[in-house]
């Protein structure tokens, strides 16, 4: 047999070790033929899913989530097999197994639910069946009437084998129906005994598993607390929380704003950076290159003599009044989220501390971050690729375990596809060994395949392009892709209508119902979504063409916000934040369901639990200006409703109800007033008495 | 860091080697974290194609065949990539490589061409090319007039470190482009220098991979002769090859017929079983249970006291006339074909010498073949799974590598299916590393995973589902799954229109025109296919409904045929294969397009090389009873051919020619002339004197 040949040429010996990394498979080389010795394994169990990339990533889930695992099963010749699904978490030293079915061309599947947080196992084993076998052949040649007499006592040898696997009660019951396959005359029981439930049952108990095949792969799904799947995030700048216009906000003054934010419904509360602010080359307002005496700069600009990422802005307070803050919050069922920007101003004390972990040029200076020909003097970026490197990503790691230590549990990572995948498998790998409830959300605007990896590598939760989706077809193309393609087994969005950087075109042009609709279609398509205030309940939208970028940008300088101010949604917000909350059925992404309805402006989607407890059904005006109306087509039958049946729709957001029947009803809405409908639907009528039980 | 658990229960112990044999990662659990080690290592390479269920096994290519590879390949960042792919024949110690180039959405792409027999690897290198990325920048900044000395210095230290690289010439070359980077006050071909095609060439001949990544597989092509994608099948029972009624066939017989099937343009002759057949329990005429005095019986029936698997049947002849018929086909371009059904007769040598390789019942009977309630008492099925099935296996291959040392180089299975995929995996993988010229064709008639599978085992061709489609939308479908879809990277597919076993319905009642009709459908749709005849060309069909076997089945009887018997269709069949061997065309099946024509009695397909040397479109009534017409769609862009410039087009069946011009065009066909046209397209329109040339 022709060996590979070991690979001489130099350059070759630099074999890649990043893939290599996700794959003990080092090698990867595999064989020319079939080792002999493997012969009597005739199962072939291929095409497992779900499986990211060979196996190289975990699949995601929260707790309490369901794995629903297929593949192809089969094997040579007309025997009938048995299948198994084995899992279990880390911590365990026993498998579990659940049997799998065959659905259809030699496709099977199994599911399991998981409980715990961290990660978990799965396999698959299969087998030739010979038991099951014998009795689909004992029938049909009982059916035809033939002798069966020698074909009982085959089943005898079978079962005989089996009592000797068992023990106990079950080898008494095996060894006992051995004597009656065997008795001649056939005795009237022997084939019902042979074909009955009771012998089924204990063969299934004792198979024959010495040739079984085994996937030759463990799968991994990480399972993260609920919260990853079900946030309802809220951004505010704690430099603009002064209740006094002038003074720099504290996190004493973010305290204050606490049960207002719970009211709002938020239970994520995320603030930019909180560390010092360097001042070389400081930025000034509206992004000007040099900052005026007393202007604040851009949080993002990280690092001065005061400290750096392990530093609190002394403006904003000390260490302590942080923690007080995070255990503040806690008190009102908000967490936290801080934001982790690995980049340094040239103050930053690793300058001088560490000069190696960053770039400098011939002439001594350090290179800044450009995007030629723009350029960025107040950010220095890392080199990852410093000869270093280790000691760096020790020190980032770090910077995060610091956090986790004052009681962070949920970091936004600013930009993170500028830094090296490894980089993040590697430090939320070991992040998460110790402290697998912290929640990672990845703030990366790039291309699909990078987004799609830093959640492969381990962010949690990820922005999306929700913010430049408008019309109809780019939603239903776009939330399918999200919520029922592969990408749905690793892959959580959180949406978010406007962020600091981005006041899109729709809000900037369509006022307050672009802002109604744009919150409604966040907050009922994703289960986790956020927005930028006070920005956005104040509606905020001084229009810049060709421009995303707010004017006047809080990033540069302190606002006193009129949270208050005439005009804001804020009731809006607190209801739709109310109705996310009491039903389970806008608690995941994954449940959605697009309906027909012939109006291009009408985005219409339902949203049931799987028990149908709660079945919700959402209409979204796309546009802001002019009332729409069409008949959308309703899933009567995945709601259990009969086409002659009528039934009640609540809307929970107006509280207007409606009488419906049948597949088609009507729609209409008016953007002046509100541009979506939440309905809740009833599948039995009730009386007008009962419409309180709605609310 | 959690450690994966090892596992203790004695059931789970039993770990499967059957997928495991593919695949070197044995115990298959992927780290949970990534080592830091492997940090700086930047380029992800994932979902590289071809890769046949995660690289379990190879794809399959003939000589001169190209080998196409992509790949998503990107890094964080946006710094500009290199890619390589990388391939050698395993005799081969040196890799070669050639660059493969992004297509779009981080979906990168390169080729290359087999030219030996046997394994090929490839793999894929990709590492972030920090000049490439440089010039990219410097480009910019010029552009944006920005003063540039820096910047030239920091790509004069790049250029200087690639000369460390080099050596002789291009060390000189660079080393003076350092210096000419370096000068200040820049020089002004500094710049040109820099962005110009000698250094660039330079640069890439001399990168920096210290941090390459490596996809961590070593994917395989195993490369077949030419004849497994394009030959031509013709079936015959030797038995029945005498001249003289009454008389048994024998080799000598065969040989006679040599030069009529090569004239037909056959170049496979496949022979059924020429092993001696079993007495006890032989099959009579028309499948009865006994056969009378002087019945021959079924020639699947294999072993006898006169011998097995590696003895010939006496009335044949000796084994001595068999290599000489194999020699004298050769002379006529012909190769024989054998027949490999691995299963006895009661009679069969194996039974007294290894009756452990058979299965026996409590009552000392030997366990034969049945589809309960259906027996075969004829045929011993040989058991796979026997204690004993090293040797049995090791048997079974030796008998194929008898027939490879007499000269075979071509085997038809007969119901492979029904044998452990394992054994064929291994003993075709056995025999291929001393032979790789063998070509195994798999009989398997079953569901598509399974017919799937054994072309991924190492089938190099198989029977298909040809035979029973019928319908314009079912070959559209069927064709496309082959040869457009994954399956084409292992599948070659060889259409029969009957078989000894198969006469189909449309056959049954579409008489001649159908026999024509499935002549060219076969012929042209697949680069591989075959009759069985003379029952083909003779246009036998006495009708049988409900049952497809052939009446008074050649298998259990001699026939006498007369092969020149009127309304036989051989000129025709001389003609097809003529045109199949005239016309590299119809020599693969990848290039299938088909073409828009509205009537569904008609099927279009075009057909050409990639050079569009040869061009040919295919017209095929699917109707056996009625004209059929109709303007098809040609794919006048594909073929390089103005809209407004009229073309040639010439019937090879009829010798009729057409002057064409435009998309649409007008096609006829009555199925009592003839049910189809090959068109061969002439781009440029000819003169009527220069028609003979077309000939």
């Amino acid at each position: 047999m022709i060996k590979d040949k070991p690979i001489k040429t130099e350059h070759f010996d630099i074999s890649s070790k990043q893939n290599a990394a996700h794959d003990p498979n080092l090698n990867g080389e595999f064989p020319m033929t079939f080792p002999l010795e493997q012969g009597p394994r005739r199962v072939v169990i291929e095409h497992v899913r779900p499986e990211i990339d060979g196996g190289r990533f975990s699949i995601r889930r929260v707790v309490g989530e369901t794995v629903v695992v297929s593949a192809d099963i089969y094997a040579d010749g007309h025997d009938l097999l048995s299948a198994e699904l084995r899992y279990r978490h880390v911590g365990d030293l026993e498998w579990q197994t659940t049997p799998m079915t065959m659905v259809q061309n030699d496709q099977w599947r199994g599911e399991f639910v998981v409980h715990q947080l961290g990660r978990y196992e799965y396999s698959l084993e299969s087998w030739v069946d010979h038991f099951k076998t014998w009795q689909r052949d004992l029938k049909k040649k009982d059916d035809a009437g033939q002798d069966l007499t020698v074909d009982l006592r085959v089943g005898g040898d079978l079962v005989e084998q089996a009592a000797k696997r068992a023990a106990g009660d079950d080898q008494k019951k095996l060894l006992s129906i051995v004597d009656e396959l065997r008795r001649t005359p056939i005795s009237d029981t022997a084939v019902p005994v042979a074909l009955g439930p009771n012998l089924t049952r204990l063969m299934e108990s004792h198979p024959d598993i010495r040739f079984a095949t085994r996937f030759d792969k463990t799968l991994a799904v990480w399972v993260d607390r609920p919260k990853s799947l079900f946030s309802t995030w809220y951004e505010r700048f704690p430099r603009s929380s002064s209740p006094r216009p002038g003074r720099h906000g504290t996190f004493r003054d973010m305290e204050r704003l606490l049960p207002e934010i719970a009211r709002l419904g938020f239970d994520v509360l995320y603030l930019p950076p909180i560390h010092p602010i360097g001042k070389t080359h400081r930025k000034g307002k509206n992004n000007s290159p040099a900052a005026g005496p007393g202007e604040p700069g851009s949080p993002w600009a990280i690092g001065s003599e005061e400290g750096g990422h392990t530093a609190i802005h002394p403006e904003l307070g000390t260490l302590q009044d942080f923690v007080h803050l995070i255990r503040k919050a806690g008190e009102h069922g908000i967490e936290i989220a801080m934001d982790i920007a690995f980049q340094c101003s040239p103050d930053h004390p690793y300058v001088k501390a560490h000069p190696q972990w960053f770039r400098w040029r011939p002439d001594g200076t350090v290179q800044y971050a450009e995007n030629p020909p723009k350029k960025y003097e107040d950010i220095i970026p890392l080199n990852f690729e410093t000869d270093d490197w280790k000691a760096l990503w020790e020190e980032l790691k770090n910077v995060m375990l610091f956090w986790v230590n004052q009681g962070i549990r949920i970091f936004r990572v600013d930009n993170p596809h500028t830094k090296p995948f490894g980089f993040w498998q590697w430090a939320i790998g070991e992040i998460r060994q110790e402290h697998p409830d912290v929640i990672f959300l990845a703030e990366a605007f790039t291309r699909p395949k990078v987004m799609y990896d830093l959640a492969k590598v381990g962010f949690a939760q990820s922005y999306t392009y929700f913010t430049w989706r408008n019309s109809k077809h780019e939603f239903i193309e776009y939330l399918t892709e999200l919520t029922q393609s592969e990408v749905r087994e690793y892959f959580k969005p959180n949406f978010w209508p406007n962020t600091p950087d981005i006041l899109p075109e729709h809000l900037q042009f369509g006022g307050r119902p672009a802002f109604l609709m744009r919150l409604v279609l966040a907050a009922t398509l994703s289960s986790n979504y956020g927005i930028y205030g006070p920005a956005f309940e104040l509606c905020l939208n001084v229009p810049r063409p060709g421009v995303e970028e707010y004017i006047d940008n809080e990033k540069y300088e302190i606002k006193h916000w009129d949270w208050d101010a005439p005009g804001n949604i804020k009731p809006v917000i607190a209801r739709v934040n109310r109705i996310r909350h009491e039903h389970p059925a806008l608690q995941t992404p994954w449940n959605l369901r697009f309906c027909d309805i012939e109006n291009e402006q009408l985005l219409c989607y339902g949203k049931a639990t799987t028990d149908r407890s709660d079945i919700l059904l959402m209409a979204v005006n796309l546009d802001p200006f002019h009332t729409q109306s069409g008949w959308v087509k309703v899933p009567l039958a995945e709601w259990g409703i009969a086409p002659d049946q009528p039934f009640t729709v609540h809307d929970l957001l107006s509280d207007a109800k409606y009488i419906w029947q049948g597949e088609y009803n009507y729609i209409q809405l008016d953007p002046q007033k509100i541009p979506a409908h939440i309905l809740r639907v009833h599948p039995r009528l009730k009386r007008e008495t009962d419409f309180d039980s709605f609310m």
